[in-house]
Formats: structure tokens, C-alpha cells, sequence
């Protein structure tokens, strides 16, 4: 939750960045953002070094803090398991590249799919994961496949290496305790939504 | 919570009617789909009247029930505004049909894009939205544009008087109390991880 709150910290100082502001106190950062004020003061003031008195806190000195502690300011490799229409959306999505997720390698058991280009990356078969993660030094993978087959990727790239996993499959997936997992499940945002609006029409 | 918790059992009754069988214990749910027991005896009691006793539940008729109140039984009307990469890859997501979401008007402001056709739908110019919400009786907008614009066009979507949005841009916006606002925030998930990531490697 705290991390959740960094994030849109981040984003909200990249903003201003762009806007060309230079300082900033909590109480106009929450202003702007619609943010909870009391909330933000707490948030920053673990941050009491980057702060100056009645001025506030540097931007950029702020953000670049932040992103040191979220891991964007550095790269990050990625393998992308599958290659479907999720699999390319995902491949094509800048906001990997933004926040220093390197696509580095994608894998896809389709036959039609293996050896064919996308972006300059060969599709490999599934078989040469382990390979493409070590030769890659690829820490994490994502998981863009169907739910049935969720389950044996993951543990595929377990076994290949990767130390984390974001999973878009619908589906549970488990993984060893050493491996990070966050599961990115469209059809849960969907069905709270629709609950809400079951609810509401009743 | 408790509803993400309706979404897992309706995906994993849907897994065990297509494998052919008839009735499961809450035991043996957990148990295969590796969920906490306790709880899903105590979430499932709550569906008391379709157990048996000694047997368990009838696995058509809780799923059924558990798609009422999910609200996944019935069709939603999804006007999609943004036709990038996300939008595109959202609109071939077969995810949301399977979950009774269609998009009945596809909007983008690109000249370019406008009046081209997605799969027989034609793309409609941002000034078109109020009426294609209201011609086509849309209740959800979907949001894939840009974090820029992303509070304006929620502001268009309300006003044209949808019931709910799903923003999958890397913005917060703010919609009134009586209209129903789902996040699907990418950054912040890959934030999340790399943010572990990079605690894990100190």
C-alpha cells in the first residue's frame, strides 16, 4: 500500500517536473492531485532531508529518491511468455520501457509464432527459456499465456531463474517464497465492477 | 476482497464443469485449487442452500448463483475510448466478452483513426461519445488513453452519463460518488515489483 503510495507520488512529481516546477510543499502536492494532505505530510516527511523549510521539497532530488527506492532508475530484464493479443499488447505497452523494464526475450510454444520478428527479438520456443534467461540475465517474467498452461510456465521460469513474476493469466499460480509474484488478473478488475453494478441496480 | 474471492471460485467452478464434474466439497475446492480451507467453508456457507450435505455443492447451480451476484450473467454495454496499443489489444481481449462486457462504440480523437473500422465497429470521433452512449444504452466507459487526458475524458464519459469506468491509464482521476470507478494501473504493478525487486537485492 505504502509502495502504491510512492508510485503516484512519483508520477505526480514527474508531472510538475515536465510543468517545469522546481520546489513544492506537501500541502500543494496533495492540493494538486487531490491527494489526502495530512497522508502526504507523513508520507514526505520520511523524507525530511530533501525538504527545506518553507519552501518545500526539491522535485527532482524528491523523485529521483523515490525511484532509487521503487527500482524504476535502473533496468530490469524481462522475459515475455506468450505472444497472443495480450503477449503483443503487452510487448508494444511503453510504460515497460518507462520505467526500466527491458523486454528482452519472447518465448511462445506456437509453431505459427516461433522464429518470427517482433521489434528485432526472435520468437524462441519454449524450450530454449532456460537458455534466453541465463544468456539474458533476465530477472523477471511475465506470464501472458492461457490460464491452463499458467501454472507449468511459471514453473518453467522458477526453474529457469527468474526472481519475480508478473502473471496476467487468469488464473492462481503458485511459486517458492523466493520468488516475488503479482498478478495482474483483468477478469477480477471486471467482475468487481460488474458486482458493483449488479449491486447497484437491484 | 470478498468479491476477488467470488471471481477465484466462479474460475475455479468453471474449471471443474469443463473437466465433466458434477459436485465438489468446499474440502476438495480448496484443496485443488490450493485456497485456504476454512475460508472457503465459511465463504461458501453462505450458499448454504446448495449443499448437500455429505456430498457437497452442485457445481452448475453455485456457479450460476455466484455469476448473479458477480453480475456476469448479463450483457454490460463498454464504449472504449482510446484505440493505441492498449486499446486495441483491450478490445481483442476475449476476456472481456467471456464476462458478458461488450463494446458497443469504440471513440479516439486521432483523425486518423477516426471512421476506420474494428471488426465491423466504426471509430468514433471524441464529439460523438454522449450520443453513442446514449444510441447504444452503454453503462461502462473504459479509459486507455493517456495519463494527460485521462480526467477529461472520465469528465466526458460521466457526463454522457455512464455508470461506471474502467481507467487503464497511468492517472488518477476523480468521477462523482454515484458513478462506480475501477483502476487498472500497469505502473503501478510494475512498480510493486520492481520496488521488492530492489529491496531484495540491498
Amino acid at each position: 500500500m505504502t509502495v502504491r503510495r510512492l508510485s503516484v507520488y512519483s508520477r505526480c512529481l514527474a508531472q510538475l517536473e515536465e510543468d517545469g516546477m522546481k520546489t513544492i510543499s506537501s500541502h500543494e502536492l496533495a492540493a494538486r492531485f487531490h491527494l489526502n494532505s495530512a497522508q502526504v505530510r507523513k508520507d514526505l516527511a520520511y523524507f525530511g532531508e530533501f525538504g527545506i523549510r518553507g519552501i518545500g521539497y526539491d522535485i527532482s532530488t524528491l523523485r529521483a529518491e523515490l525511484q532509487r527506492i521503487l527500482g524504476v532508475d535502473r533496468e530490469w530484464r524481462v522475459v515475455l511468455v506468450g505472444f497472443g493479443n495480450l503477449g503483443s499488447a503487452l510487448f508494444h505497452y511503453r510504460g515497460f520501457a518507462r520505467q526500466g523494464f527491458r523486454i528482452a526475450a519472447i518465448v511462445d510454444d506456437d509453431p505459427a509464432k516461433v522464429g518470427r520478428s517482433a521489434s528485432g527479438l526472435t520468437i524462441l520456443p519454449l524450450a530454449e527459456l532456460p537458455r534466453a534467461v541465463k544468456a539474458q540475465e533476465i530477472q523477471i517474467g511475465v506470464v501472458a499465456v492461457p490460464a491452463e498452461v499458467a501454472q507449468s510456465v511459471a514453473d518453467r521460469l522458477v526453474a529457469a531463474g527468474v526472481r519475480a513474476i508478473l502473471n496476467f493469466a487468469p488464473a492462481r499460480v503458485k511459486v517458492p517464497r523466493d520468488v516475488r509474484l503479482q498478478n495482474v488478473d483483468l477478469s477480477i478488475e471486471l467482475e468487481n465492477l460488474s458486482f458493483h453494478l449488479a449491486q447497484g441496480s437491484r
